[in-house]
C-alpha cells in the first residue's frame, strides 16, 4: 500500500490553513492517507534562527499579510487575517494528538474547525476555552480533552513531534513528506499531486 | 494600452532564472511587455537583514537547492545548480542596461543567454570575459559595451535601479509588479497570469 503523506502544520500558520483546506482531495485522488502532524513553529523557527514573516522586514511583512488573502482566494479558500496573529497553538496542537489516541476520526474533522475558527470567524484558538467549544460542536468529550491537555504523555508528544520535525528538516510550515521528499509550502501542492501521480522529478 | 509587466530579477537567483523562461510567454498570451529590471540582491538582502538562501539555516540550504532543481523540472526548464554561487551580477547587469539603452532588441535575448550559462552551462557569468562571450555571440559590440560597462550613466542606473527597487518594497527576486500589485516568486506566476486575465481576486 502506498504510503501516507506526512503534513507538517503549525495552527497559526496561514499557508498551512491554505494547504489543510486542499490536501484531503489531492490525497483521495491518489488514494494516499494523511498523517496530520502538529508542530510549534515558535520552536522550529528558534532552532532555525527565523522569525514569523509578520514579524521581520517590514516590506516583506506587508507582502506576506497581501499574499496570504491573496494566495487563498487563488485557489478558492476564505481567508480573513486574524486580528490576533500569529497565535499560540499548544492547546489545539495537544488537543490533535489526543484525539489521534483517544478518537481518530475525529482529528481532522478537528483539525479544520480549529484552522477555519481562527482565518475565518477570527477567534483565538490560542485560549483554551475556545479549543473546548469547537470541540464540544464536534461531540468530544470536553472533559476529558481537557484532563487530556495536561497529561504528561501528550505534553511529550507534542514535544517530541516537534523535534522529530526540526530533526527530520523542516525549517516552516505547510512542510509535506511524499516517499521521503519534503515540500515546503502550500504552493509546492502541484508538485506534491505530480510526484504522487506520476513519481519522481 | 495595458501596462507591462515589470519583472525584477537578480542573475544569480534560481527562482527568477525559472521564472525568465516563463514569463515572455505569459506575457506574450496577454498581450503584455516585459520591462526587465535587473537588481542586485546583495543590496536588497542588506536592506532587508536577510541571507541567500544557500547561506543559511543547513537544513533549508539543502531543501533549497533541491527545490530550485525540482521547481525547474516541474515547469520543464533545464537546470545544473552553478558550481560557483551565488555569483556577483554586477557586469552581466550593467551590460542589461547598456544594451535597453543602446540597443534595447538585444536585451531580453542577452538575459536569456546569460541566465543559461550559468544555470545550464555552468559559466561563472560574473566574469566580465564570459560576459563579453556572451554578447558576441548575440552579435553585440564588445568593444562598445565594455566601455559602456564603466560609463558612470550606466553604473548609476543599477545603483538607481537597485534602490527604486527596495523603495517600493521588492525584499527578493525575482518580483514582478502588475497594475500596481507585487508578486514574490515564480511560484506565483499562475497568480500574475490569473491577475492580468481576470482582474484583481
Amino acid at each position: 500500500m502506498a504510503s501516507a503523506i506526512d503534513f507538517y502544520f503549525d495552527f497559526s500558520s496561514p499557508y498551512s490553513y491554505v494547504a489543510s483546506e486542499e490536501i484531503e482531495a489531492l490525497a483521495e485522488r491518489h488514494g494516499r492517507e494523511i498523517c496530520w502532524r502538529p508542530i510549534l513553529l515558535g520552536v522550529v523557527f528558534k532552532s532555525a534562527g527565523s522569525t514569523p514573516l509578520t514579524e521581520g522586514y517590514g516590506p516583506k511583512a506587508r507582502y506576506s499579510v497581501r499574499d496570504f488573502a491573496r494566495s487563498a482566494a487563488f485557489v478558492g479558500v476564505p481567508y480573513r487575517h486574524p486580528s490576533v496573529f500569529p497565535v499560540g497553538a499548544v492547546a489545539a496542537s495537544r488537543a490533535v494528538l489526543w484525539l489521534q489516541r483517544e478518537s481518530p476520526a475525529q482529528a481532522a474533522p478537528f483539525i479544520h474547525a480549529v484552522f477555519r475558527a481562527l482565518f475565518v470567524s477570527d477567534r483565538n484558538i490560542s485560549e483554551v476555552p475556545v479549543v473546548m467549544e469547537l470541540a464540544q460542536k464536534l461531540g468530544i468529550d470536553t472533559d476529558r480533552l481537557t484532563a487530556g491537555l495536561q497529561e504528561e504523555a501528550i505534553k511529550n508528544a507534542l514535544r517530541a513531534g516537534v523535534e522529530q520535525a526540526i530533526a527530520r528538516g523542516v525549517f516552516g510550515a505547510p512542510a509535506l513528506f511524499v516517499d521521503g521528499e519534503m515540500f515546503w509550502g502550500h504552493d509546492r501542492l502541484p508538485q506534491v499531486e505530480r510526484w504522487i501521480a506520476t513519481g519522481p522529478f
